[in-house]
């Protein structure tokens, strides 16, 4: 045997022949394909993250606080202004939303335990239950005409019915298709068993108006759990920090589970910073959310199928071969993101000139096909 | 039910009942309970961790570079002093050694898997272990006479054919006992079996002269790890960064089971820096080996029995009644660790006015009991 076949025999048998997770990192005019926030950080706020980091550089040789207590205080904070006051023990936070979901299904879920989803959503929730020996029950949404990927409280009830899951996983607004869910639906899976619920809400700052957020039905139900991100309408990525509003009992049982220290002192700090400035980092959603519905209009007047859009981001359909048109674009300097489902591709809303270069790009494409087509 | 109970019935059976891992957090004057360097982070590394902080913040908005190529490559080139070219494709890196440390028993271990390690070692091990599935075996060091914590060849070997394990740890220098492991030992377990094999050597760079790391057995043995971290004789606990060197093929295989973007820009902005000023920031080590060969002195002096240590700390025994000292010493100010292990403390080697004030709050007890006694 030769060494890459010698760690292969010693890898897990599941994980044998799987490729990794990773969106495509490539050097474009225009990336639209990771629902990242195209602003960059302001330049009073790197001056505050620049001060907090040079504080704490100091003290580097220590241990961060175990306990993140600022920063917990910090995030309940920033929470409440979804209309639900949070206490800061009943928030938790990691390196991104992904180690937040790890160390849920770490925690609830495991070898013997099942988690279900509704697909298409976001495609970590698979990878992130698989991994902690959990099994994954691809759960449907809607699948044709208007309203597509459309989750109704019905189907969703008559799923958890069926499967028994330990952990269900909602996605709202849901990525990649981009549609905000009823607190119905939440309600409704939520009573329909015995299951943690774990409402994903990394887009929710980009909602339409009147959209509530899961964060309102905390209050009562210890098996109800909302995580949110940093990373995309607070336009902090690059600082991975991820966290969950929950039953302060569900955050004593992460302890468990996480690795002591998992939050550095400088991600505490950066964070910290960040949400001193929350107004600020925010300054962007609302230009974002017109990109947003400048491009669903956009791509409905080249007569293709754009998904109505809650989030940063928008799926849209019609497209012979999707494969290629990904292609095509990124040939013309646009990255946006294959998702895995036939005929359509979903394109992040980031500036006006990136909408610009997408649509125009876009649409030479379509003229182009529809030229050679006739 | 209430809601505690609610979440604890949801919870991983054997996650029940259990207490988080977890030094005391206290706020005293003379703190050398988790084998920090005592020594805060020089002038000049400041000034270039915030430069690289703040040239990096403005870009906050996207993801980290998923790959952190710069960041391998600059391990990779201090993993050279050990004495054996590392290239930058065999070497992994995550939030602290704990979490490389997770990532292979997430990619090597799992149900129905077992590993093997030798108690008294880092108690993280196991808790590591379980928490991906994984069945840990507690196997024995030698537990009686001078070099009572040494583990020889032929004992490991014995326990690794009884056991078969599919993970060994062995921990050189051994945390919490502080003596280095033979590389005799490290090849005989490797040849014992088809195990993967990690030498946690988290101390490595505080080891007494002529101590060889298991980095230079890497050369065609696909199955040995080595760890590493950032946050002991680096003086960057606050960083957390830890990293190990292997086959490229092992770091492949991580890519597998780590979240995407687990290291955030800061994280690799302030270990990039802190690694351009590595003579620098390894300045203390002889300082600090200076204490620890005091404590190891002065500890003998009093008619105790400190382990031979090639850490930045001293284990060592003849107390009474050990929980107590601990929080005799902790009453005057000093904390130190309680390991478990009766009759026996673990104390960290700091500054000569730590080890001054750990020396003298030790003497006095131990004259008054002596007094006592008599």
């Amino acid at each position: 045997m030769d060494a890459r076949e010698t760690v292969e025999s010693m890898l897990r048998p599941d994980l044998r022949g799987r490729t990794a997770y990773g969106a495509p990192q490539l050097d474009v005019p225009v990336a639209l394909n990771t629902n990242e926030n195209s602003y960059p950080v302001p330049d009073d706020v790197v001056a505050s993250i620049t001060r907090a980091v040079e504080e704490a550089a100091r003290g580097l040789n220590r241990y961060p606080d175990r306990e993140f207590t600022r920063l917990r205080e910090a995030l309940a904070g920033y929470l409440a202004r979804a209309g639900a006051p949070i206490a800061p023990e009943q928030v938790w936070a990691g390196n991104g939303s992904n180690e937040v979901l790890l160390h849920l299904l770490q925690a609830f879920g495991g070898p013997g335990r099942t988690a279900l989803g509704f697909t298409p959503a976001y495609s970590m929730h698979p990878i992130i239950t698989t991994t902690t020996g959990t099994r994954w029950v691809d759960g449907a949404r809607g699948v044709d005409g208007p309203g597509a990927f459309d989750l109704t409280a019905a189907s969703a009830v008559a799923q958890v019915r069926e499967h028994r899951p330990d952990v269900v996983f909602l996605c709202s607004p849901n990525n990649p298709t981009g549609t905000a869910l009823g607190l119905d639906v939440v309600e409704a899976v939520h009573d329909a068993g015995e299951a943690l619920v774990v409402v994903d809400e990394a887009y929710a700052e980009f909602a339409r108006p009147g959209t509530p957020s899961a964060l309102t039905l905390l209050a009562g139900r210890p098996r109800l759990v909302v995580t949110r991100t940093m990373s995309k309408a607070f336009a902090l990525a690059g600082g991975r920090l991820g966290y969950l509003a929950a039953d302060p009992a569900v955050a004593d049982a992460l302890r468990l589970v996480r690795m002591p220290y998992h939050l550095s002192t400088p991600t505490q700090a950066v964070a910290l910073a960040a949400l001193s400035h929350a107004d600020r980092m925010l300054d962007t959603v609302d230009v974002v959310k017109d990109q947003r519905d400048r491009i669903v209009g956009g791509l409905a007047a080249l007569g293709l199928h754009p998904v109505p859009s809650d989030a940063n981001f928008v799926l849209f359909g019609g497209l012979e071969d999707s494969r290629s048109t990904w292609q095509d674009l990124l040939d013309r300097g646009v990255l946006v993101r294959d998702v895995g489902i036939p005929h359509y591709l979903r394109v992040t809303a980031g500036t006006p000139e990136e909408t610009t270069a997408f649509l125009d790009a876009l649409s030479a494409l379509v003229t182009s096909t529809a030229g050679a087509a006739s």
